[in-house]
């Protein structure tokens, strides 16, 4: 992944949201403080590379990157809100709601929502319907009940129901896999990939989103909210499925190792199958290394 | 408008929310509660009849009434949410999130709009590509900041802002008018109509929206929440602007009576630029009657 692209899209990414219309005052802040602060936009970048890699003009793959970064971080603030998560800082900064009222998160979450479709529209507009219905339904599925939406009812009616480490795992497949399967899915129709590319490609996702929930949960139960950049603890406190509690930090540390084998695998499967055309998936998986940097400390701690 | 779209339509807005995934009860129910008990459903039928009459096959004729529907919905429950108008009763039911608490209601819209923008996709893959990037912008317009989130920041922001009787009507004309003209506009795009249609069509929104908010604003006023199937005297209570409070009835009734006789000329446009093609939307306007049916008793009141 090229630094570059990092920069080019962090500044691209409060200029997707047009301004001209006069926007309220707190609306117009809470969006400056969600498109100025990236994170380390993982899924834009990725985006970006792959639909550029594919064919995709620059203005488009760009669209496309921002639409993914706005789906994702609406869907942070969403879930920061005090009937979600009910977190106080997000990117080391106060949540949205915190500083602005619940109100303007919720319709700052709509605005990106809102603009990330019209940007997907615009950047398939010149593909074959084949494509662009290929494209819509991995975002339906995706964002959708399916997929986000509905692994974030699940998420949080856990407390009411069954606390398995298997219904931990389809929770985390299907909340925080849902955004990379966008990532990862969303470029990848541009390529009409063939019947096995894509069922390796399905099942990178799936691993990938349960590497990232079991790094995440880990630093949840380990990490000071300084560290995270977030409000962490939130877990036990909620009664939220965490992989780190129901498995014990042993069992979870083994589960990331074997998650990064089975991920590893799929990526091979593609490199056969490919030749060389999923190659920035490889480049991708070297970068979610840092993101489990909680591995050793766990280790150590258990 | 033919009743007999109106029970299909009815019957179509729950089948198009996929089940097929185990839902979490509780967004389940919310979900049913919300697509079972539709309203006067009259942007659905206004797009059905639109679509139909402009060559679109009846199976994406329903998924285009029905993702405006959705839309609307959605706008609805996150209304109703306590950081917004915090109403208790809608459609003579309890607030979804009343019932099933504020995450549910948050996660129910999502749903929707997620699934809104799926069924726009589907129903348009066919078009030409300049008909979809109209129709993706009338979109983009009235829903985001340009429409009904913009529109809905200010609605909130109102008690800290000015109350004059002008920016009352620009909030109404964003907010209320941003569904109307996505009702009228989205179908509108398939018909590819001439400059002045489209102008036409436009103000047509703007009053209608207009008109259909100091409906609502007088009622806000005048009725109790038993007659109106939902929590009335908010807009008081919460300092929002309401034309009814900000004029007087007597001033409101009598731009009421302005605004029929503006939507009037511009039906009469319509019927002479479009040659019979926008017949549907006189049939609307005769249906817009029932809807302002408190225009007798803010007289007598005043």
């Amino acid at each position: 992944m090229n630094p570059r692209d990092f920069e080019h899209l962090a500044a691209a990414l409060p200029r997707h949201l047009p301004t001209e219309y006069g926007l309220e005052p707190r609306l117009e802040a809470a969006l400056r403080q969600l498109t100025t602060h990236p994170g380390k936009l993982f899924r834009a970048v990725l985006v970006y590379e792959a639909a550029r890699r594919f064919g995709v003009r620059r203005a488009d793959a760009e669209r496309l990157a921002c639409a993914v970064e706005y789906f994702h971080v609406a869907s942070l603030v969403l879930d920061d809100l005090p009937c979600m998560d009910d977190a106080a800082v997000r990117r080391g900064l106060p949540c949205v709601h915190r500083q602005h009222g619940e109100a303007t998160a919720i319709l700052a979450s709509l605005a990106l929502i809102n603009r990330a479709y019209a940007l997907i529209g615009q950047a398939l507009a010149g593909q074959t319907r084949r494509v662009r219905e290929e494209a819509g339904a991995v975002v339906d599925r995706s964002l959708g009940l399916a997929g986000l939406v509905g692994g974030q009812a699940w998420d949080l009616a856990f407390g009411r129901t069954e606390r398995s480490a298997s219904r931990v795992s389809r929770i985390a497949a299907a909340k925080t896999g849902a955004l990379l399967s966008l990532a990862v899915l969303l470029p990848a129709a541009l390529a009409r990939p063939s019947a096995q590319e894509r069922k390796a490609l399905r099942a990178l996702c799936v691993y990938w989103g349960q590497l990232f929930q079991i790094a995440d949960d880990v630093r949840d139960v380990l990490a000071t909210s300084f560290e995270a950049g977030k409000t962490t603890g939130r877990d036990r406190a909620l009664a939220r499925p965490n992989l780190a509690l129901a498995l014990g930090l042993p069992a979870a540390q083994a589960r990331l190792a074997r998650l990064q084998g089975q991920a590893a695998r799929m990526l091979a499967v593609l490199a056969r199958q490919g030749r060389g055309r999923w190659q920035h998936l490889v480049a991708a998986a070297e970068l979610l290394a840092p993101a489990l940097e909680f591995r050793d400390r766990a280790r150590s701690a258990a």
